[in-house]
């Protein structure tokens, strides 16, 4: 599944992707995270002490939104699953969103002893407007 | 259950909500809309004919979060579930919601035949940062 040409863009932009997940009781989750999309699969940076990483440990379907930081009536909604849960030992990947979004070389909140790890999830669907 | 007095007031402001809802099939949703708090429930504007609609209608467990538009790295996160789903015959509440967040005194998008309903949730957990 390819995303629509026409939104994709949105993931090359600073834009705050609301990440839905399910919690072990069946309930949903919501919060933005920074992401990207290298063609085949989004990614995210998190830390295993977070619900949102135990949801998706448990069941890795998922949902993520976000609008266009140039036009606020235009949105991408992309559903998937997880397809690995990687340590982001040396800390390429949190650096790397860090650049992207603060154009920084280094993640600066970084704190000793936060286990990082990079979500991968495969699109299964999408939904646009605007 | 009460909101996080610091964080409540994101809600004042024009702040996109990220809905999560869950599907028939189990899976997430996520998608961006307008909405208010009363002090009680959080409100938000809804056609009949969505997918988003007819999740809320078998489900009501659902979790919304949002940026401040003033400070992207602080935001609010509410988990709840739908209360109640009134029809928006008058359209007086989405015509308050284009009062909030487009300065007008009436919703631009109506087309005649949508079916407006007004979705209420009654919060029961949260979680912010910054």
């Amino acid at each position: 599944m390819t995303l629509p040409k026409s939104h994709a863009g949105i993931f090359e932009k600073q834009s705050f992707w609301h990440i839905a997940t399910i919690s072990p009781d069946g309930t949903p989750q919501s919060s933005p995270v920074w992401a990207t999309f290298d063609g085949t699969h989004i990614k995210f940076s998190l830390t295993r002490g977070r619900q949102k990483f135990r949801n998706l440990n448990t069941n890795p379907a998922v949902a993520l939104s976000a609008i266009d930081p140039d036009n606020s009536y235009r949105y991408l909604e992309v559903r998937g699953r997880v397809v690995s849960l990687e340590d982001d030992t040396e800390l390429a990947f949190v650096n790397s969103m860090a650049k992207k979004y603060m154009g920084l070389d280094k993640y600066p909140n970084h704190r000793p002893g936060d286990e990082r790890v990079v979500i991968s999830i495969e699109p299964t669907g999408a939904s646009s407007m605007g």
